[in-house]
């Protein structure tokens, strides 16, 4: 019998987990939804067997349960509900943000439950259950995040969530738990924050509709993620807030440097230099390359 | 007898307004091109009714001639071969950036010839003939730059081009040409530097390439336009740096700012405020809904 997974929040990411699942793999799978047009909507839809409002049904009927809401919503939910778990159920999570979910699964899960962290590298600026879609996944990274040295750690549950996320389509890489988060604060959170902030220089001030009018693809696309859920972001950059503020450090330096730069009397050469080091940088993105576009 | 229009550049911006004004106009178009090759292309697609590699024949042939080099080659061409034009023709340009045309337009034109600069805001980070398609101004603004105190101004030129860009399938807006570069350095220029050095903080260190390989979607779409031409955008971003720089002082005022607000212990609400208000800006781009995407 196959095993059952369940999914707690049917947004974008566990919706598209849920309809991945159902496409690409044999696993059964459950959901939980706050809301029950959301569970209506994916039992219709035939991306699970199984929908509730409640979490304790799908612990109890679920060998993988894995946390799908805002990272540090998921933190306070596990910890009401870790008593629930029993010896080799299977707990796992998608967050963008791990410190705060990991460290209240450490201190309550409790013992021979297994926990190993997931990070799928994907989403987009809309949320919720109607743009999610089971191709989500294809082509992105899909981050399993190593503690080797835990009680609750299992390397046979990490290979089954590797082998999931190269089911739904996804590049693995596995990374230390306690590294993820500083390398995440520099390629999405801190990226995130730039584009918010860049919205707001071009944009936020009395000229700014005017700019706004004579903006283009270029500023479209820097600022996707500004278009995010403000509810959500805040929750995965606060969250991680130390590295994020080194992050944004970091760009600081790197806009002085680029102002001395700037400044220089060469008709533009080193720019030229330092724009041909980005293009070099950008052009190697794993991705680029046949990729689905999810967005 | 429809009038002819010659472009001077048959890249992806000339060779895209070629390629629109054959499907959506009436006008005759005769380019020129560096290369044979692209010459030879052009004329096989049917864009240009004639295609030279000299700029000399096309001058003479043509009604209005549209400058579609890189901004400085632009303004060097156009200071050698001045004292070709002819009074009531007439010269326009679509550069990004403006100040180092206008002024060599504005100290050699003859007596009697028109000068109305435009800028189709459109662009992508892949250039050249081969990537230019005829819809590439399709819901993009056409901004038509005013001087109406000038000499060499039209209004009834600026009102031709005005209907250019409309006929293309672009929203005009007319700006004054010495606020031009002032706005763009904060849409365009500046966001572009900001995408480089977003790419260099975060993957131009030795820890850069595994951080590339845990990037996603974000990542991708905020750093687009690094991955554009850097002899291009030297000539852009270098022309206009004075404007530039102060969009970089303006970016590191405000990065301050959001660290102050990463800094509050309110856990997260100053944060979600931001984002918020950055959200509300960016949702009202006026081209996110019923744009062709063009990249």
């Amino acid at each position: 019998m196959s095993k059952t997974v369940g999914i707690i929040g049917l947004g974008l990411l566990g919706g598209s987990l849920a309809k991945a699942l159902k496409a690409y793999t044999d696993y059964d799978v459950v959901g939980y939804a706050r809301r029950q047009e959301v569970c209506d909507a994916a039992l219709q839809d035939g991306v699970v067997s199984q929908a509730w409002t409640e979490v304790e049904p799908l612990i109890e009927h679920s060998d993988i349960v894995v946390f799908s809401l805002p990272p540090d919503t998921n933190a306070r939910l596990f910890t009401e509900v870790a008593h629930l778990f029993k010896p080799s159920q299977v707990v796992t999570d998608v967050s963008s943000a791990k410190e705060n979910f990991v460290r209240a699964v450490y201190e309550s899960i409790p013992k021979g439950t297994f926990f190993v962290s997931v990070h799928p590298m994907a989403g987009s600026e809309k949320g919720g259950y109607e743009v999610s879609h089971k191709n989500l996944f294809k082509g992105m990274g899909w981050i399993v995040l190593e503690d080797k040295a835990s009680d609750v750690y299992n390397e046979e549950v990490a290979k089954e969530l590797a082998d999931m996320g190269r089911a739904v389509g996804s590049r693995i890489e596995f990374v230390d738990v306690y590294a993820h988060d500083a390398y995440l604060a520099m390629v999405s959170h801190m990226p995130h924050l730039i584009a918010a902030i860049l919205t707001q220089v071009s944009g936020g001030d009395e000229l700014g509709e005017l700019r706004m009018r004579l903006s283009a693809g270029g500023f479209r696309d820097c600022t996707r993620v500004a278009g995010g859920l403000p509810s959500m972001w805040r929750e995965i950059i606060y969250g991680n807030r130390h590295n994020v503020l080194e992050g944004l450090s970091k760009m600081e330096d790197e806009i002085r440097r680029v102002k001395e730069i700037l400044s220089q009397e060469d008709e533009g050469q080193a720019l030229e230099d330092y724009l041909h080091r980005s293009r070099d940088v950008r052009n190697k993105l794993p991705y680029l390359t046949g990729q689905i576009k999810n967005n």
